[in-house]
């Protein structure tokens, strides 16, 4: 068993009823993780995934091994039938067959480079250790998705959800930097999993993600109208998919302020982390009450957790 | 319960009493920290500090999660109200909240930029975790303070004292580089808790510490008087003070040296480490037999234990 | 007891048979290591070892703090009497001294600068540690020996050996940059203990390893030749030894192709990893069913927890 993608989760409400349970007595299962090993493999900054995955696998009794690729290892060769007589040391089918000697479950952080749309749509490093290791494969968020994060922002609007069917509204908002698609991505995925919300997307005309993913989620240009009677505003900011990689757009208007917010249902602000504070959402809505970004990332752990312990009790 | 600075010792001779004890029998508490979890940031290089730290906690049976932040992290953003467009990514407020979220208590390690005082002096990394984070804050260096190394000299002095009333000397020594004056600072406020040893402070003029810190200490102008039958001589580098970070003087009669260790009555030499031989100090006097600098080190453990002891009866 | 060459197997048979009796039960040893700590220090990029020896200690119940050097921590000197007013902070009399002080075992990485043969010859590094640290030493790749490879390569072999007495050929091959001698030496030297095998290194003229190593092992120059009836194919790159650290060669003719393979006695394939391919090997023959790198890899863990258990029980 892996947990590459969203599509992953074969009943996203039993797991989320299931990290709850994780949540209430994270330790019951110390002894499930005894003497198995996580390797945990960076190709990128972390410290949410870092430290939560990290406490997840601890809570499990597993022994954790880390290490930053980029620094620490080789540089790897990811195409088949390569002359490697350039940069790269190493090619993924030794890399992830020889890791998989040492770890009992592998789980690997690597951004899109966002300069070229085939290569990170290819998902080339996930799936070149999903090719070729023979351990289990967890993503700490790839390319194109980060199912871990979706997995606690499922946990945690079941937290915060009130009585009434919800609605739930992806927003997009501005950034100075050319980020991925991959959290919008994966919470799109998410929220198609949900029986019992509302989901609309909101964004400037032309940042549409890509269609294969939002399939018939509903889109609304307008984000007044889409903020209108939200139960969870969940702010994110991803660079434009058809000019791939590109900000065509960087509207200060598209901010999450304390004035849009007053057109919800008293909503919860939502946001994976790290954010940029006053160009995603003003000081006055995340420092609010109605912000429940910590309890996201503190969820992390447990969505972490579940999806660890899974594929521990498959491995058994 | 913090420890980030001298002033939260409320009981010096006692807690060098109850140090002592735990080297006696450094895994006697190992139970303490069962599914505790230190986390450990560090925004500089280290060595002691990591090793020393690390291991404390494991001797008291805690998790530990190490981080660099620099390179393996998100940059973070200090000021209230910032307008988050520029290189920063992560505010201080989700940050320290987020990891108190994975970790039972975060040690952190943020040196003096020594570029400007004002913003030195507001230790804005320390502070900031103190005032974020909902979890203890150990101080592993700061701008202006290093408490962990300065219990650890004091409990190497408590085992090294002779029977009469001991002379300590701190001595400025030159250095290549402008270091901070962090050591040299909680070496004085620890030196303010001793009741039964007599202190002075020798540095070129110019070279004073700040005058918040070194209050009434005695302070001695003239070295050779100042190594008079001193019993220790704890030598250390810091950078004028004054004409903020800037070495102002690099004078190698302020070496620490055999002929002016003559002086003293048998001092023992000590030093925080790393240490510029040649420079700071002779090698004929660090690889004497008077050289106490490496059970200094040693002693790092046992201060670091103590502190985390402390904080996990606490919490608890 | 050191593990830093060859030289300190005492009997390489034995070895090979404790280490797998190790892999048959890598947990039984479990206590041996509890409350021990492994240093682990990087001065250079690792993969196989950073994870396999990390694994091995796990194994063993000991506590792992491992450290990069080069980014964590502080630039060594190390040359006697220094006036270290220069670039490097610390000396390796203190370091060393100071690492015993928090480890029971230092394991140290540290490869070849390939400028100066006198200076790699001497192992600065490991030579220091063995020097200055007052705890066993273990050579996780010096500057000219790799002694937990080679050990792990007499276990591979050990697995894969036919019936009859063994032909193993240690044949050069070409790389696109300029790479240390140490696999090739240490292969050398623990074959020169194997009693009952026959051993040929091969490689183009005038790219003799030291001959201090090679002693009186057979060298043919002819690749051809010296692949006949082989059992055992390992294939290395280095550098030039005489015009030191010089590439002077890059004869594609000596790939190991599957052509030349069959010139062999339907010989297995190894090599230490990572491994450049259709620059060493082809991938027609390393991802052939005589390929046994992944093997070798893998016997990294129980070569290492050899030796750490040899040690540990050597201190206790």
């Amino acid at each position: 068993m892996n947990y590459t993608s969203i599509n992953d989760i074969d009943n996203l409400s039993q797991w989320v009823k299931d990290a709850l349970k994780i949540k209430k007595k994270p330790l019951k299962n110390k002894k499930l993780g005894k003497n198995k090993t996580l390797g945990m493999l960076f190709f990128n900054p972390s410290l949410r995934t870092r430290l939560s995955t990290q406490k997840a696998a601890l809570n499990l009794g597993m022994n954790v091994m880390v290490m930053n690729f980029t620094n620490e290892g080789w540089t790897l060769e990811f195409e088949d039938g390569a002359i490697m007589n350039k940069g790269a040391s190493e090619h993924i089918k030794e890399a992830a067959a020889v890791i998989s000697q040492y770890c009992d479950i592998i789980a690997i952080r690597a951004f899109a480079g966002l300069a070229d749309k085939e290569k990170d749509n290819a998902e080339t490093v996930l799936t070149g250790f999903q090719k070729y290791a023979t351990v289990p494969i967890v993503n700490m968020e790839g390319c194109t998705g980060h199912p871990l994060q979706s997995l606690a922002d499922a946990i945690t609007m079941e937290e915060h959800k009130t009585k009434h069917r919800q609605k739930v509204v992806l927003t997009w908002a501005p950034h100075p930097r050319a980020l991925p698609q991959a959290v919008a991505n994966s919470f799109v995925e998410m929220m198609q999993l949900q029986t019992e919300m509302d989901f609309v997307i909101t964004h400037p005309e032309g940042y549409e993600l890509n269609p294969e993913i939002t399939k018939d989620s509903k889109i609304e240009y307008d984000q007044n109208k889409a903020f209108e009677n939200a139960d969870f505003i969940y702010a994110k900011n991803w660079s434009n998919y058809k000019e791939y990689g590109q900000i065509t757009n960087s509207d200060p208007n598209w901010t999450v302020s304390a004035e849009k917010m007053k057109l919800t249902n008293n909503a919860k602000f939502m946001h994976c982390l790290p954010v940029r504070r006053n160009m995603i959402v003003t000081d006055e809505v995340i420092d609010s009450e109605n912000s429940i970004v910590i309890e996201q990332a503190n969820n992390r752990t447990y969505s972490a957790q579940l999806v660890l312990q899974k594929i521990l009790k498959n491995v058994k």
